[in-house]
Order: C-alpha cells, then sequence, then structure tokens
C-alpha cells in the first residue's frame, strides 16, 4: 500500500497500533544486543526509577517506521531522517499507536515532512518527533 | 555496567557490532508491524532500487541504544532524544558498528550529548546523528 | 513419550539432530544475553581462530536435554546433572546429532546415569559428556 | 570486553542477571528441541511435581556461558568443559543471576578453571558447577 506523491496532502494522517508484550521486549533485546537490565531484569527495574520492566524506546520507535513503510507514504518510501524524544515509558501491556502526518511536501525532491507521535492507551504521549521520507 | 557521570570525558567512546542475519530482520519486522516489502519480500526488494532485501533503518538504530544502555553510559541511562540521519542501506550479511562519543556534559542536568554513527564493514557510514542521555 | 525406569536397561540409546541454522544462534543469543561476537560478528569471527561465526556450545547441549526430557528416560524426567566437554566448534549449518545412552541405572534412587555425546554431519563429536536423571 | 589472561586473579567474580519470561522457554523449546511438556504445557505442568511450567535448567545454563564469553574472561574465551548441577527450578517470573568466579589459573595452558553459579531472586542456588576456559 503506497500513497503516490502527487496524492499526498499536507494534513494526511496514519497510525498503527500495537500492544507491546514482554515478548516483544525480549526479542528486540536480542536483535540489538541491547540487554539493558532496566528491560530483562525484573529485579533491578523494582528498584529503578520506573518500578518495572520498561520496553526499549527504539522498539516503539519501530511502529513509526512501520506506519511510514507500509501506510503513509507506503511501500517504495525511502526513510531520510528522524528525529525522537523520547518522553515517557512504554511498560509492558502497554497499547502504542504510532501516528504520522504529513507537514510539508517538497516537491523538487518528492520529499515529505511528517510530525511522528507515538502515544500510549491513556493517550499520553511516549515519542515524539519528525521524520524526512523520499517518496516512491 | 556503567560509566559513573563524574567519570564520563568529552571524547570517550564505545560500540557494539553485529552481523545483522535474516532473522534479525523477520523478528523485528514481527515485532514492529513493519512488514514493508523492502524488508521481507525478496521479488518486490529484487526490482527496488536496492536490488534485494534491506535491514529497516531503525533496526540497526538499535544498536545505538544498546551501547548507550549497555556500554556508555551504560546501565540506568535514561534516554532522552536521538536524531538519525540514515545515509545507506544495510543489506543481509552486513556487519554493522554502533559508535558513540561524548561530545558534551551538561553538568546540571547530569546529561551527555553524544554523537552516534553505524558503520558498515566497508567503514561505510549507514547512520548518523547525536543522543542526549541521562546519566544514572 | 516416556520409558518407565523398570523398562529402562543399561545400553539403551536415543538421538535427536537438527541442523543448526544462523537464526538458532541469534535467537540463542538473545535469551542468553551471551551476544560474544564469536556468534554474532561475521568480521570478528573471521580473524577468529574459527574463521567464522561458530554456534554457542550450550546451544549443542540442549539437544542433549532435547533427547532426555522427550525420549529417553522422556516425560516426567529431571535433571539431576551434567558434565560437557565442548570438543570442537559448530558452524551455522552443521547437523548436529545428540545420543545419549544408558550406563548405569541406579534403582534405590531411581536414577539413570548416561553417556551424552553430540556430533556434527561428519560423525565428528563437537561435545561429550555424562548426565545423570531421576526417573519419572 | 575481555580481561586479560596476565590480569585475572584467584576470586575475580563477574554476573548477568535476566528474567526468565515465557518467551525465553518457548523460544528456547524450539531451538533445541526440547518440547517437554514440563515446559511447555501448562496442564501436564499443573499435574507435575513442580506444579506449573518451569525453565530448562540447560537455558539458565546459558547466562553462565553469556558471563564467560562476554565478560570474565569475555571476548576470545574458548570454552573448554562445563559441570552442571541442577539444583532448584526456575519458574516463569524468575530472575536468574549467573556468577562465575576465577578458583584457578592454569598458567601453561592460559586457561582458568572458574566456580559457575545460578541464583534466583531469593539467593537460592539453581545451578551449581565448575567452568574450564582458555583465555584469549
Amino acid at each position: 500500500m503506497a500513497v503516490p506523491f502527487e496524492e499526498l496532502k499536507v494534513g494526511d494522517r496514519a497510525s498503527f497500533s500495537k500492544t507491546v508484550g514482554e515478548s516483544d521486549i525480549y526479542l528486540y533485546a536480542g536483535i540489538t544486543g541491547d540487554l539493558n537490565p532496566a528491560h530483562v531484569d525484573s529485579q533491578y527495574a523494582a528498584r529503578s526509577i520506573f518500578g518495572e520492566r520498561v520496553a526499549h524506546g527504539m522498539l516503539s520507535a519501530g511502529f513509526i517506521s512501520a506506519v511510514l513503510g507500509t501506510r503513509l507514504p507506503g511501500e517504495g518510501s525511502i526513510y531520510m531522517s528522524q528525529t525522537l524524544r523520547f518522553i515517557a515509558p512504554v511498560k509492558i501491556g502497554d497499547t502504542i499507536t504510532a501516528t504520522v502526518e504529513v507537514l510539508e511536501k517538497i516537491e523538487a525532491k518528492r520529499r515529505v515532512r511528517l510530525s511522528t507521535v507515538c502515544e500510549n492507551q491513556r493517550g499520553q504521549r511516549v515519542i515524539e518527533g519528525e521524520a524526512l521520507v523520499m517518496c516512491p
């Protein structure tokens, strides 16, 4: 699925949601090598600022990549850049919704600039930032 | 493992390396929902600009998180923000080395700003950017 | 499947075989936290004594556990102890056969002592040792 | 990361901790073929001596391998042998800490003998044994 560059409009939005399971965090730790005890050691995490194991911030950032690469602009997009501010922790069982919205079309280079936000099931922002994507 | 804020110095560096396997890409696709055919459809990918399946840019970005969270500053770090420029594709079998280097210490807030670079086995940069991390 | 203690005889044997894939090694690294570059960094491994990535020795040891727990003595067995000598490396694509053989029945405690061997597809021993198992 | 043989001292210690998740047990079962119902069948396990599903003993043994291969002696170590006594079961959600301690340096062969212990979050030993490792 892809929206052609010509049809993209400022204000277009798309989202993807997933509940973050323990297995997501554990597999992500293995893929990336990030076995920080905040993510995989419940005893350590209980004494940490968050009080329990939390997901890797970058894991939730992947949901932004999922929206950009499969929905808006979609297949064939090339990811140029991303900024990420990690605002709040994601805990096991949280449902994260990544939403992207077209902020600007850069006609000469067939690129779009988008706001990229991840929120949890209570509507609390956990990540915010911007992406720059080249359209197919 | 963690380097105490007091001992961190501008110029301190740490790295982590991993060969990106097909299984990394497939598991990452499942965790994040990013089933963009550029990553998981070899027929589609053969006709794409890269000529073969490529890893998600955000997957390699996770190696940066691994260095920050397990080596420098290490355990107990809180990830505040990250910028990412995706410069070149990562293909199956590429070995990616993520390297972080302390650029600035922000004493008042116990934060450090670091350059964050991912390179492949030929020394070609695939990602560059900066991170801001709160120290334990 | 389980062989009742009364029917077990010295000399009884059972085996399990599996080809070790890259994904096995990568998942095992994530489960255990053993991201030693000898297992997950092909560039590092190329310069190592083995010349390429090798499987974790303990991964192949798991095939012994599989035979003991599912075939001989089988379901309901309780693993008491294991000795392991790691003799040769296991490479991606090697097919490992774990074979256990009853060496002794310890009637009073319903335990059996078994030899435990893992061989590759060329019949080369990669692990040898002994197990002590309490029967159901 | 590796401690050079020359700097290793009797009494040196290192640890690694991880909370054992259901996903660890299930993935480990798939990697090794050890689908013993004690590990993957909650109905069977409820009627067993342990009353619930338990992790494979060999899974926790992998944490020992992780410490040896990534911390002490670290990268480049070659695993020669391991003895394992399985003392107590590991249940889903238990946090296991593997600790290795140098018992002896064998100068002529650049080998070290280490005690290897896994404990749960209550300080109860679940595995004990010894490892022999050749240093890089």
